[in-house]
Order: structure tokens, then C-alpha cells, then sequence
């Protein structure tokens, strides 16, 4: 059965177990979210990683300039679908039904992301995700021309370059500790409230 | 919203208009189900061509020998996951959850086909597939003898094998068509019942 | 020498004893032919699926609409190239040949289906089979607009897509039975009648 | 010529103008250096973003356990030279061939680091960093248990793992900004002291 | 038809053009053959490349030591494949039937030289050949082990990977000039003489 | 330490013991440069092959018309960086920098052709040579008028096409020997004279 799976190569660290500052700080999201996502226990082992994990993910993600909340996550699933990073696509693709109360959309995205169908401006963003996600060396101004023509600002299209480049690492974490996903995540956003 | 694309690009044939033995044989599938799967819709204007295709896929899919209901939806959901096909991982994924009792085993294979954590007998299977599904030019005796190494059968070798061409080829008509999976597979075999 | 090789890895079932059916309807093939292709005595070791099989083959390679014969052999040649399949590049190169009258068209479109030199009309039949059986995932409206806009009707275009999408299937199954040409295809439509 | 391109796509942030508690921090690392690496410059412009990445950075880079100080800057050589990453090809293999004294390792790793000669516990760790960078999807415990056979710990493939996602990301955001070295890297640790 | 395209986009010089001494070497050449190969009126317009072209080819093809004359045209039939030169494919294929005297093999190893059946010596030159023709960057001293496991001496591993290398520039060149086989060699070696 | 490798895997031939006409010929090249560069070295065993690619060099490397000398390294430092030939980066990108008196660009075009800043023609230059040196058999007429478009002659066109070719080959050569560049070329061009 999936759930017997450990929850991460390198084991984990119980919430109890972290210092102070991050055992206050992961508990918040707990109790937002009933649970402890399952990447903070596997990345606790070295705190002042995890530390600067979770500020750059919050630098990123919790913006709230230039992309909407619910672009910052279709980029996350988009390219994670890419990349084929499991925790990141069932962890945000829950996170992306949530913010858009569409129950298809992270499913569509993380299996198909270069045709799922799209608004125009969701599609720019997702092309230029995928372009820096899985090609980044040939990236030239005539893309960044697109994405501009598309509409993107200046801001915008450095969220959808740095929120890749975040879960470029993000992902290849994943991979290296084979992480598995709460089972939680599978199911939320999926029931209409 | 998701459910507001067209279930495909080159139109639909509803149940009632389509010839008398599809009209039946697609009828009981839809009284099981409790819907019509959109594929029946997109290939059926094309009746000689959706007959094959059912008769093909009830040649492998429903076959009593070798390998087991549960494993040929794996070969599938595995496969479509590298092929990227939004409407197979999302329909065979709810088979395959329906099947194992399951709820994440889906995600994480459509996700991660590579390296999804498997028993040694799955693994082999999906390995198999893979190669097939990906770069089949490639196949020598050295991977047949790996799948027999791991207790497959000739016959079942030839299941994984034919599964995995038959879905190359539904792949590509759904990419084709752009099929919209129904609203129902995407949850599926997500609850407890 | 090479016609010493088995003519599949899963051994091969004789016209006298496939079931009567399929015998009949081989053998009409074989008395047109001069000999019984490969392909059947492959996969006749599972009837239903070698029925299929053939009609699906049926009901695309020989409908009088949309394409003509000769363009859905192109098809074949052309996907069955970049998949490196040698069973379908010999023997329905040789189709190919016979249709076109031109000795040379099989081997071009086999070795470098990209570059080939063809009318615009084949081109675009071409460049939208390659991209279907290679990365089908990728298919935008964009690709099938170019298709239209070389002038293929939504009727041919299906007929690409699907005939593509059957090859994809046929190759992998001549993989998987690492399938021997029959001798007579690699000189037929080679010479001046 | 060469260094008239600009140094970002987007800007920069001189370091008289960034907040106090990154300038003293770059100011520290240009007293050090002789000048500003321009990633420092190129980053400014979103301080909490350049604050996280330099925690991250010193939080792998500078950690005293583990893989050794040259180690590292090989890792990040390594991949960067897959991802055609020009500033960081440029800038860390300034700091390898201090880090080594060897004029010859950084040309060599960079431009080819899948055959570069190395040491066996050399060629283990840029083996493992490659695959992480280039496919980490296809990791499986085999290629974790060959880096172990090797001698590597635990520790020291997290290491790995962790410095190959962190230049993911900086490689992305190098491709992003366009982002120009600075002159003085390429001749950094060239000449005998 | 096929035979209507032009022989190279760069146009072409007639044997009575050239200088003397190509005029008289490329002459020997056509009386033996019956024809003068296109790729020699392709490239006589820049005499002195032709000139190398003509000496690298001798030294290595016609060389007494190391791989037989058919092993040599295997090298370039397989890489040619690979590497989709309709023109080595159909030339050299039609040498390699000839040297061979096995209509087949040329068409076996060009569609599919990865896992055309051969014996273990043919097999450990072709799968040498290949890695250096498609990913020359990744060759280690281990794939050069397992050529010398499969009996191949350092002067014949040095033929395969000089004979891969010079149809790497034969390959590129033919498909610069987009070069039009002579219709003759479609049809050499298919018949019993 | 980088220099203790062997400069070949193949071993190499003094040019005291080379036949006369190349000792001449090498002396001279050798006497220029101030040392004698190991590609010659490693090459010397096969004397014809070795002239015939002194021949070849010289007859697309010291041209007078069509592409500059400094035009004629970028092709071969853009298609050796693309292809990982840690000796021809090495060892041309030491030429580029004494042409161009630009000690940054063979760095800039080696680690990224695909995205170094240039001048467009130099752009049109390095996107042709990349394509054939990378996936030459997708070449068609539109790509040869893009590069017309951007004032190549026809003339120029054949010397990028040409040049790419030739180190195609001449980067499987340094693989096939795992070729050690001298370290002399490591320095040259990187310091103001």
C-alpha cells in the first residue's frame, strides 16, 4: 500500500524535535493545515537549509505583487509536472485546486503542462515556466518578448523565472529523498465545499 | 473552469445517434460506469475505427490469463503518465485506483512512472513498459531476459508489451483529439467507501 | 546471413492453423501477395487480438475518403522511420513503391522523414504525422491550423493523426517480436514492370 | 566586445543602495574578493529573495562537515557545465582552481563533466550531482548505492544532492538575468602565484 | 518523382570540370562503378576539400589492417542510420549488400542499427560506433573495455571510432547540401547476381 | 593533478619519429605556436589520416574568402562547446581569444552557444553551425534562407556548414583518444600583451 512507504530516504524529524524558531513556525502551517506537510520533516535534519528554504519560499510565493496567488501555484504544478516531482505535484496541485476551486485544473496542468488548455495569459506564463524549467540555456530575449507581448510585466515574468528556478531545486529535493506526499494532499480541493 | 473546454477538437457523437451495436455495447458500459466515457463520444464518427478499438482493447484489457487487472491498469497508467496524456492518466488512474484500493498509487505512478516505489514484480513491469512506450527501437533480448529474471511469463511479457502499444496509440488519439476526461474520473476511487 | 533469423521472438502460428476465420481472410492476402506477411503468423498466436488488429488496419488503410492510398502509406513510412521500426519501413516501404510508381521515394522518406523532399501537400502530411509520433503531448491548435492552412481537411487530418497513431502501436509490436521482414518486401516496387 | 553587454536583463541594484544588512554582508564578500560578484548586484533588486539565496548558499557552501571545500566547487562546475550555466561555469571555476591549485580542472569539468578524468571519489560525486541535475526523476536507490559503494556518507550525498539543487536554481536565474561574470573570474587562479 | 530534385543545393561540377588529377581519380572510380557517385559532383566546386575528403576516405576505408571492408561499410551503414543521411545510407548500403552479398543487412542495420540482429563481433563494433556518433561526449574507458571484452583490438577500435567520426563530417555535409542519391545504388546488391 | 593524465588513450608519436613530410609540416606549425599542440601527437600514429586532416584544416581554416578567420573559430568553439570536446574548446577557444583580442568570448560562446550575446550575424553563424552540429538531419531550405536573411552568402553558408563537419569529426577524434589539450592553451589570450 502507498502510505507504508517512509516518508523520506534520509528519515525525518518530528515537529517536537526542531529548534524552537522552526517548530513554531512549521506548527503554524500545521494548524492551518490539520498536518505537517511531509517536507518540512524531511528537511529539518539541517535546519539552516530548511531555514532558507522556507524564506525563499515565502519570499516567492507569498508575494503580493506582480502574479496572483493562483499563477504563482500554476507554475509550481506546471513545472513540477515537467520535471515529474511527485510530492510538488500532488502537494501544490491540492494547493492550486484550493486557490482556484477548479477540481481538474492541477490534474490537467501536471500531466499535460505544454497543452493543457488555458487562458492566453495562463498559457505565457506556463510556456515561459517550461522553457526555464527544462531548457533554461536557450532562453533569449525573443521569449521574454512573448511573455511580454502576452501581457506579463517586467515583475511578473521574474515570478515565473524565480518560482521555476525555486522548484527546480524543490523538485531535485524531492527526487533525492524519494519524499512522499501526505495523504491529505491527494484528496484536497477535489469535494466541493 | 476546466469542465468548459470541448471534449474534443473534432466533435462528439451522443449515444443515441451512434449505430445500434455500438449504441448497445457502449450502453452497458455507461449503466456500469454511471456516465459514457468521453472517448466512446470523440471516436465514435468514425464507427469501423471505435470498433477496433473496443475490440482491441477488450482483447488485452479483459483477459483472464496472465497479468492481472490491476497490473494491465499499472502498464497503462504508467505509460500514459510518460506519454503525458491527460485523458488515459485520469480515466485508467481511477480504474487503477478502483483496482488496488489505492487511493495514491495513481498519482505517484502517472507522476513518476521512473521511479515510483513498486514491488519487484510491478517494477519489472513498468520498466518493460517504459522502454516500450519510450524508445521501443531500442529493445533487445538483454531487457526481455531482465522481465523474465523477475518471474514474468512469456505471456505476460507479451501483455505488458501489447498494453503499452495499444495505449501508444490511445495516447495519440487523445492528444489528437484533446479529450476532456469526464468530471468523473477525477475522484474516482479517492474515498473510502 | 540475415534471413536466418527467427521471424519473431514469440514464435509464429502457420496459416493452416490459425482459426478458419482469420485463415480465409490471411490467406486472400497471401493469394493477392504471392506470400503471407510476417506480421500475421506473429500475431496469430492471439486471435482476437490479430482480429482487431486487422480491422483496425482495415478500416484506416483502405477508406476511399480523405487520403489517398498512396498518402496513408507515406504516413506509415515516414512515423515508422523516425520510430526506427524495420518490419513497417521494409514492407510497407515496398507498399509505398508500388503505389507511388517511384523506386526511390520509400528510402528517402524512411532514412530522413524530416527533410525529405516532398510537394508541400505531403510535407504538411508529414511534419504533422512526425510530431503525433514523436511528441504527441505537444499538439496545439497551432499544429493543426498549419495542417489546414496546407490545405488538409478535417476528415485527412484525422486520418494522419490516426494512422499515426496505429503505427505507433504496430511498431512497438514488431519491436516487442523483434519482427523479420518477409524477403519479397525488400525488392518489390524496385524495378521497372 | 565582450564586456560591453549589460550585466543583468533586469538591473541592478548598486551596493551603496541596498538595504543595510546586505550591504554589509556583500561589502564583506567584495572586501574580500577585490569587487562585487555581479549575481549580488543582479539579485538586489527583490532583497528577501538575495537574502534567502545567500543563507542557502552559505548554508551548503561554507558547511564544515561533510564533503570537502574543492568538493563542493566541483559539484557546482559539474553541473552548471550540463546546464550551460556561463556564470557559473565561470565564477565557481575561478573558486575550484583556487580551491585546488590546479589551473586545468575547471575547462575540463565544465566542458565535458560526464568524462573529465577524476578520481574514483571524485568521479562518484559529479556522477550522482549529473544525474540529479540532468534527470532527477530517474533516481533510484541503485544510483544512491553506487555513490555509497564509492565511500560516500550519508551526509555527503545530501551534500551532493542539496549543492546540485541549489545551482538548479541558480543556474535558472543566471539564464534568466543573462547574467555577465565579472571580468576578473576568468582569470582568477589561471597564472602561478 | 524522386529523380526530379537536384542533386546539392550548391549546385554541382561535371567530371569534365574538375582539375586533372580529381578528374582522373573520380574517373577510376565512375569506370569501375559505372557512374560517378553524386557526392563528388557535389563537392567538386571547393577542390582542395574534396582532395581530403577523397585521402581521409581512402586511408581509412580502404585500409588493409584491422576491420574486413564490410565491417567498415557496417560502421558507416549503422552511424549513417542513426544519424538519418539518406544519402550514406543508400550509398554505403547498397557497398555493404555487395561486400556482404546479404540483400537485407543494409536495410536491417539502417532502420534500426540499436538492435538489428548481428553476430556479438558486428554487434560490439555497431554499439561502439553508435555511442560515438550520437554521444561521443560520454564515452569512458568502460565502453572501451567492453569492446575489447567483445575481442576488438586497439587498431580496430580505433577504425571504428575514425570511420564514425569521418561519416559524422560525410553525414553533416550530405545533409548541407541535401544530396541526391544516384538512382543506381537504390537498386545494387538486391538481386542475385 | 590535471596534467599527469596521458595526452591519448591511443599513446602518441615524438615528432622526432614522425614520417618527414609531417615533422616538417608540424615543426613549422609547432615552431609558431612555441609548442607542439597533442592533437598532432595523438593523430601521428596513422600518418595518412593525420595529412588528410592537416589537409582538410587547412583548406577550410586558412581560406581567404567567404567567413573571417575570427568567424571561422566561432563555428568551431560554438559546435565544440555543444558537443562537450573539452580539446577543441580548450585549444580554439585560445585561437578565438588571440583573434578576436576578446578574452571573455570563447568562455561566453562555449559554456552557452545557444544563448551568448553577439553581434546577428555572428548569431546567424553560431545558430546554423549548432544546428548541423547537433541535429543535422532537420535541415531544411528554411533554415539555409534564415541564414541568407542575415547577409550569408552562399559561399559563407557552405564554410560554416563545412567547418561544423569537419569538427563533428574532429570532436569524436579527441573523445575517441579522451585527448588532453597542452597547457599552454589553457592561458593564451586571456592576458592583455
Amino acid at each position: 500500500m502507498s502510505e507504508q512507504h517512509p516518508v523520506s530516504r534520509f528519515g525525518t524529524v518530528a515537529l517536537a524535535d526542531m529548534p524552537e524558531d522552526l517548530r513554531t513556525r512549521i506548527g503554524a502551517i500545521a494548524e492551518k493545515s490539520g498536518f505537517v506537510p511531509n517536507v518540512f520533516l524531511a528537511l529539518a535534519h539541517r535546519p539552516a537549509e530548511l531555514r532558507a528554504f522556507l524564506d525563499y519560499h515565502d519570499a516567492l510565493m507569498d508575494r503580493s505583487d506582480g502574479l496572483s496567488k493562483a499563477e504563482r501555484e500554476l507554475v509550481v504544478v506546471a513545472t513540477s509536472g515537467a520535471n515529474h516531482c511527485t510530492y510538488c505535484v500532488v502537494a501544490h496541485g491540492a494547493i492550486l485546486r484550493v486557490r482556484t476551486k477548479d477540481p481538474e485544473i492541477a490534474d490537467r496542468v501536471a500531466s499535460n503542462p505544454w497543452a493543457a488548455v488555458l487562458s492566453p495569459r495562463e498559457r505565457a506564463i506556463v510556456d515561459l515556466a517550461l522553457l526555464i524549467a527544462t531548457d533554461s540555456a536557450s532562453l533569449t530575449d525573443a521569449e521574454l518578448d512573448d511573455a511580454r507581448l502576452a501581457g506579463l510585466s517586467e515583475d511578473e515574468i521574474w515570478d515565473v523565472g524565480a518560482i521555476t528556478a525555486l522548484f527546480a531545486m524543490s523538485n531535485r529535493l524531492a527526487h533525492l529523498t524519494a519524499l512522499r506526499p501526505n495523504p491529505e494532499f491527494f484528496l484536497l480541493g477535489r469535494l466541493p465545499r
